[in-house]
C-alpha cells in the first residue's frame, strides 16, 4: 500500500515512480496525482515518450553512450578528434562534459568503478575494450576522467597499469579549485592538490 | 536541449519527467538514465502501469475522488458514514485523511480554493455540487477540512454562508499543537488556537 486510497493501477504507478532516483513515497505520489491531473498535457505524453524512449535506446557499441543510434553521435561525428579517448564512470558523466563543451575527442563509458566492497571486479568493466581501442594506431592520448573519489582513482591506476603497452599517453583531470568556489569551504586535500598543481600567473 | 547528448526520444522523456513535482531538469536526466540502465526491470513496467492508469483513472462523479471505479471505493463502501461529508481542497487531501484512519464518513472534493488573485472564483470549485449533497436529508454533518492556510479558510467561511439552509450541522477540524510537535518551534497563531481551544486534563 502506498497511501493513494485509490485502485490497483494508480497503486502501481506510484510504485514504480517511487523507484526513480529523487522521488521518495511522498513525492511518488504527488507526481502521480499531477499525472492524474494533467492526463492529456503530461501523463499521455509521457507515456508515449517512455514507449518511444524503451524502443529506440541503444547502447553504443563502440564507446558504451546511450543514444538511439549506434554507433553514436559522439562516435560518428566526423568533426570530433578520433585520436583523444575520454574515460568515463559512466553515461551521465558523458553527458556532463558533453554540456561544458569541455572535450572534443571521443568517449569510453566504463560502466562503473572497481569496487572490492561492491564485488565489481576489471571484467565487469568495459576495461577489455578500452584496451582494445587504444592499440588502434589512430588513438594516442586516453584522458582518464574518473570521479576524484577513491574507487575513481584506484579505477584509474588500474586502467594505466592496462594500457602501459599500448603506446598512448595517458593523462587525468586536473584537480584544483572549483571554477567559482571560495577556499574557506574546500577540503585539505583538494587545498594540497591546488597548490601542488600551481602555474605561473 | 536538456544536456543528455543523446538523441531526440531521449530528450523529450527528459523534458517531459521534469515536468513532474520534485524533478528538476537535473534529477530528471538522472531519472531518465535510472530508466534506461534498468529498461526490463523499470522503464517498461513504468511504461505499462503509466498506460494502464491513463486508461482507467476516473473521477468519482460523486465526490471527485480519483479511482478506476464510478462511484469511487469510498462512495461505495457501505461500512461508512453517508450521513457524514468531509470536505477537502483536492484528493492529495483525500488521500491524507485515508492514511491516517481519521474519518469514517464519505468526501466532497472542492478541487481547489477561493482566490482572488489566480482568478478562482466558486462556480470553478465543486460548490454546487456539495450544497445538492448536502440538502439530502441523510446528510447530518459537513466537516470543512480545508487546509490552515488565508485562502483555504476563506473557502470554508463562503461555504458554510452557502451551506446554511441545509439544515447540517457545519464543523471545522481543531487548530493546536500537532502531536509530536514542540512549543517552541509553534508559530503565534498555532499557540493562540491551541491556548483558546484548551481541553479539561
Amino acid at each position: 500500500m502506498t497511501g493513494s486510497a485509490a485502485g490497483p493501477e494508480i497503486e502501481r504507478l506510484i510504485q514504480l515512480l517511487a523507484k526513480l532516483p529523487g522521488l521518495g513515497p511522498r513525492s511518488a505520489r504527488r507526481a502521480a496525482l499531477t499525472l492524474i491531473n494533467k492526463k492529456e498535457k503530461l501523463m499521455a505524453p509521457l507515456t508515449q515518450a517512455l514507449g518511444d524512449a524503451l524502443k529506440a535506446v541503444k547502447t553504443c557499441s563502440s564507446c558504451g553512450n546511450i543514444d538511439t543510434i549506434d554507433p553514436c553521435a559522439v562516435c560518428r561525428d566526423k568533426n570530433r578528434d578520433a585520436s583523444i579517448l575520454c574515460v568515463v564512470e559512466d553515461v551521465a558523466d558523458l553527458w556532463a562534459l558533453e554540456r561544458a563543451h569541455a572535450h572534443k575527442g571521443h568517449y569510453h563509458v566504463l560502466g562503473g568503478v572497481l569496487s572490492a566492497l561492491d564485488g565489481v571486479r576489471p571484467e565487469d568493466l568495459n576495461i577489455d575494450s578500452l584496451v582494445e581501442r587504444a592499440r588502434n594506431a589512430q588513438v594516442k592520448e586516453v584522458i582518464l576522467a574518473n570521479n576524484a573519489t577513491v574507487e575513481g582513482q584506484t579505477t584509474a591506476h588500474y586502467i594505466t597499469d592496462r594500457l602501459e603497452n599500448c603506446h598512448v599517453m595517458v593523462s587525468r583531470l586536473a584537480h584544483g579549485v572549483p571554477v567559482g568556489g571560495e577556499l574557506d569551504y574546500l577540503d585539505d586535500g583538494t587545498l594540497a592538490a591546488a597548490i601542488k598543481s600551481r602555474r605561473p600567473f
